[in-house]
């Protein structure tokens, strides 16, 4: 397919290359800044502008990865001369209707991106969704040729999803924080003695629900071991308050 | 070595079959339940007993590894006969202090074990103490035939290690089940879905700091998402406390 990418980001500079290995044409990059829309058309192989009203007219998809906050009025500048072509944006927590196109879309890859850390798209989900019917079979199509697993989403339960997300990457991840700097304060041991435990954690997940995994003081119930890791908090309040709402939490499942 | 297993729980099963396959002769096992005694002695090939007074009198080592509410017990139990033996504990939570005999020291195998799931025991970083000086040697060099990890570990940083495993390993996985919760309930989208994401977030760790991976609203404080978020949760207000809880704990990081 003949695509145009409107952004240059995290998001716009993998999804990019995935088309683009996976054989589509990207004729068109647009960034904001001249750098960032030159770096990733000259590793698409294609024109670069920061010219809104110099972007194509015609393509089979125009995906725009923008941030959240100028989503709507990129889109809106995007609007005249382009009536009948398909727009597809790719924020997990923004409706479909953010986009004022006829025929409008939505383009989810759910993963964390790092601009250095190429990934293999094969295994990210693509949450996908489309106004018009023939258009959600063009978004399908386009997404099995990069990802192995592709899911129809409407709009209110993608907001959901992507709130699932943020408790299982940004939470996780900040309990790993957490752990870390509890680490770093008592002892002379590296935070590289948890990844063993929690690697075991995040692939215990292949063969059982995350309830039925769980160990621990809490989901025993274990008030002795519990009580005595509250002390040890006690000079940080906060640490203190999470700890103890995540075991409630936990006995409460 | 001539090892004694007092136990035969999930740490004491996955401990035993480490030692044995690394050559160590596991005399002896003992367990309260004759059921449990018998079956991990059929795999470890040697005699087992459910009653504490007809365990051996000597061995290079005797290993406790039971519930901690019953270690002190079960340990006094042992004292009389085997005077100058070398007894440890593989509780993390646990001080080593809690045994009452001279010789005594700590093997903690960090990890969230499952009878039914065989684990890779060299991966598995083991936190040793001892009183004395020659014991802790000895813990080192049984504990570096099982384990490429090794580390020496006093009874008060090991509670610190053990607050820390509760954060990387069960609070972690209690996100990924609040996560798991709010796709249920919205949309018809498996928790597979998941996979890939909490997988890279884990293996983000191989190369930066927990902090330095954080990615999501929260970090960069997009407050009109929060607040959308916690719009989402207001049906779950526990759910919605720790989301206001954690995203504030991280932005203060």
């Amino acid at each position: 397919m003949r695509i145009v990418l409107i952004g240059a980001g995290n998001l716009a500079t993998n999804l990019g290359k995935a088309l683009f290995h996976a054989g589509h044409e990207i004729v068109q990059v647009w960034s904001r800044t001249e750098e960032s829309a030159r770096a990733l058309a000259d590793v698409l192989k294609c024109a670069s502008t920061t010219e809104l009203k110099e972007v194509e007219n015609t393509a089979d998809v125009f995906i725009i990865s923008v941030k959240d906050s100028v989503l709507s009025s990129i889109a809106s500048s995007l609007k005249e001369g382009r009536e009948g072509q398909l727009f597809v944006h790719t924020a997990g927590s923004m409706p479909m209707d953010t986009l004022p196109f006829e025929r409008r879309g939505v383009f989810y890859p759910m993963q964390t991106f790092s601009k250095s850390k190429e990934v293999d798209f094969s295994v990210i989900p693509c949450l996908i969704e489309a106004k018009r019917e023939e258009d959600l079979q063009l978004l399908k199509t386009l997404a099995l040729t990069i990802s192995d697993t592709v899911y129809e989403l409407d709009s209110v339960n993608r907001k959901y999803l992507h709130l699932s997300a943020v408790f299982c990457c940004n939470f996780a991840n900040h309990c790993y924080s957490l752990g870390a700097e509890l680490l770093k304060k008592h002892g002379d041991i590296p935070f590289s003695v948890m990844l063993p435990l929690i690697d075991e954690t995040a692939s215990k997940l292949y063969s059982m629900s995350p309830r039925e995994a769980q160990t621990g003081p809490a989901v025993r119930w274990d008030t002795n071991v519990i009580e005595k890791h509250l002390q040890l908090l006690a000079d940080t309040p906060d640490m203190q308050k999470i700890y103890e709402l995540m075991s409630k939490s936990i006995h409460h499942d």
